[in-house]
This record gives C-alpha cells, structure tokens and sequence, in this order.
C-alpha cells in the first residue's frame, strides 16, 4: 500500500507512470493493486444478427452480491442488447470532447448551406441538430430500444433504486464485421491508492 | 465509387478525413460505402470467471459460406477463449509501437540493475527477456493454451489450410471488472475504395 502511494507521489499522480515506476522496482504485485479500482460489477457480451455485430459491455455496481442478482444481470443484457442496436459513441455527455463536438456542428453547417438554405434558417438547423446529438450519441441518454419512453439513465436509475447500490456504465466495445472503425468508449473513475 | 475516390483525394488518402468531407457534402451512403473493408468474417466473445473477465474478437475470412463453416467458429470461439486467459496486449509483432518496446526495454534494465547484477550480466538478462517480449503480449506469438506446442499463428495457419481462404485476426478487445485498464487491440487493414 505504502509503495503504490510513494510510486503515485514519484509520478505526480499519473497512474499509467506509477505502474512503470513500480514494475521497474520489481514490485510488480503492488503494480497489479495500483490497477485496480474499489469496484465489482460485470462484463457481458450481446452477439448480434448471426455474428457480424458484438458488443463488450463493463457495468458497475458496489457488491459483488448485487453483481450475481437477476436484476443486475437483466440490466447488463439490455444494455449490451441496446448497444448492438443503437450504436453509441460515448457513455456520458462528459466523454464527447470538444474537438468532437465542433466536428459535428461543422459537418452539420455544411450540409445546411450545401442544401441552399439562408444563412439565418441554416444556423438554425444546426442548433436544432446540436440540441440532439447528445441523445443521438451517448449511451446514457438515449432511448432505450425495449421502451422508448425512458433513457438508458432513467432504465439505470430505476435499476440502483430497486437494488439499493451505484450503478454505472464502465466502458464498451462494439465491432461490425466489415468495418473500418469501431466503437471504444470508456468513462474514466477516479482513481484510489488504497 | 466516384464519390468516394473524390473524397480520398480531398483529403490526401486520409480515410476519417474523406469520411467527414462526403458527410459534409450530404453523401453519408458514399461515407458508408467508404468504411467498408472487403471481408467477411464473425464477431464472438468470450465471458469467464462468472462475468469479471470479458473479450471481444473480430476474425476475418475471404466469404460468409467459410464464416459459417462449424470449423471457422470453432476457431473464433478458441481465440476468444485464449485471448481472456492469456492476455496479449496485441495481435501481431507489427503492431507494437516502437515507444511501447523501448518501455518495455527499460523496465527489464531497471529490474536487473535492482537485483544487483553486474552491467554485464543485467544486459544479458535484459536481452533474454527481450527476446520473448513479443511471445508473451503478441496475441499470434503466443502459444495455444489448450496445445502449448502450437502458437496461435499456427493454429490459424492450420485452419487455412483447412478451409482454402485467406484468415486474420482483425482486433480484439479484453475487459476485466475492476481493472484501471483494458486492452484493445487493433490490426489496420489496406483501404480499398470501389
């Protein structure tokens, strides 16, 4: 425990450096805990349309009782489930940086004007598509594909109160068989040295 | 076609830059088209350890009858499994980053000069190490966890052979529930635009 926080403090707290700075001293157990975060959960898979969509989902809850229940794990199904269906981006509003942000709004002012609009009508097209992206893009805050009247949040929200623990959306992958790109969005937790 | 090639020549054969040039231009079927590698293959996963350990791998293959062959799926469904116990940081030696070798290279030297070896001997050590460097993170270096004789290069190259096309691991990705870190993996392919 000492050696992770003099290993966090000789890396002014960049956790990637501290491992490095651990391995070298040998202490390569202590590296392993420095990796870990106080949290259980599960990662399920959702295999879609006879194999050429899959999906790799990490969720989080507090107790690895919670993590075996029924309801824990029809949670994480529906999640996986929506995620082959819908095809998220990111997890969170606060994981789209703005470099991503301004992309799409630049994209979306092209097409306005490309389509001969005015000016002023077109920069109101684009607000009106911005307004939407987050829903368009972030797993959170997307309709869930089973009922489209809550959002995912709302699906986890109803899902921590009936279970009685935090639960969040870790990270998930999505590949198409095909695809140049693939979906990797991963929300990054704070960091404990315990 | 047209479209695309146009696109690729805007942006000076950058693929994500072409694909925001056709967006713009409201030509997202082109932008589609250009994300579209010519293959075909499966994606599977793999959930061990009563769901803490998960991994998503993409294999591809020359036609969807080979992608539906039992034999192709028994390999998909071996490297999936390989993948979660023996946790390779990448599939090819071709994908390790010049950076990531030299790390590598400089914890080894630290750990022999902590152990108190004379320089000599440390860099012995140091080049030993190197040499299985890439058997022990390249997921194709490795050797087979259910036939240790073989590496998975040969297991892949032994279905080849089988099935008479062309098979490559495309990318994976490994999450472990509570990990800081996950691996994703990923082989860039050649971009054909037609």
């Amino acid at each position: 425990m000492m050696d992770c926080k003099q290993a966090l403090n000789e890396a002014k707290g960049d956790l990637e450096a501290a491992i490095v700075w651990l391995r070298k001293k040998g202490l390569s157990v202590a590296a392993k805990k420095a990796t870990r975060v106080t949290s259980e959960g599960a990662v399920t898979s959702y295999i879609h349309a006879g194999g050429k969509i899959g999906v790799l989902v990490e969720v989080n809850c507090e107790s690895d009782f919670v993590a075996r229940t029924e309801d824990f794990k029809e949670l994480v199904h529906d999640i996986a489930m929506h995620i082959a269906a819908s095809d998220p981006k990111y997890v969170r509003k606060e994981d789209v940086t703005p470099e991503a942000f301004e992309r799409e709004k630049d994209i979306f002012r092209s097409q306005a004007i490309a389509s001969g609009k005015p000016p002023a009508i077109a920069e109101k097209m684009v607000t009106g598509k911005m307004e939407k992206f987050y829903e368009e893009v972030c797993l959170l805050e997307q309709p869930f594909i089973k009922d489209q009247t809550i959002s995912i949040s709302q699906l986890i929200a109803a899902k921590i109160g009936k279970l009685g623990e935090n639960i969040s959306v870790r990270r998930f992958a999505r590949f198409k068989v095909g695809d140049v790109g693939e979906t990797v969005a991963v929300t990054k937790p704070e960091h404990k040295a315990e």
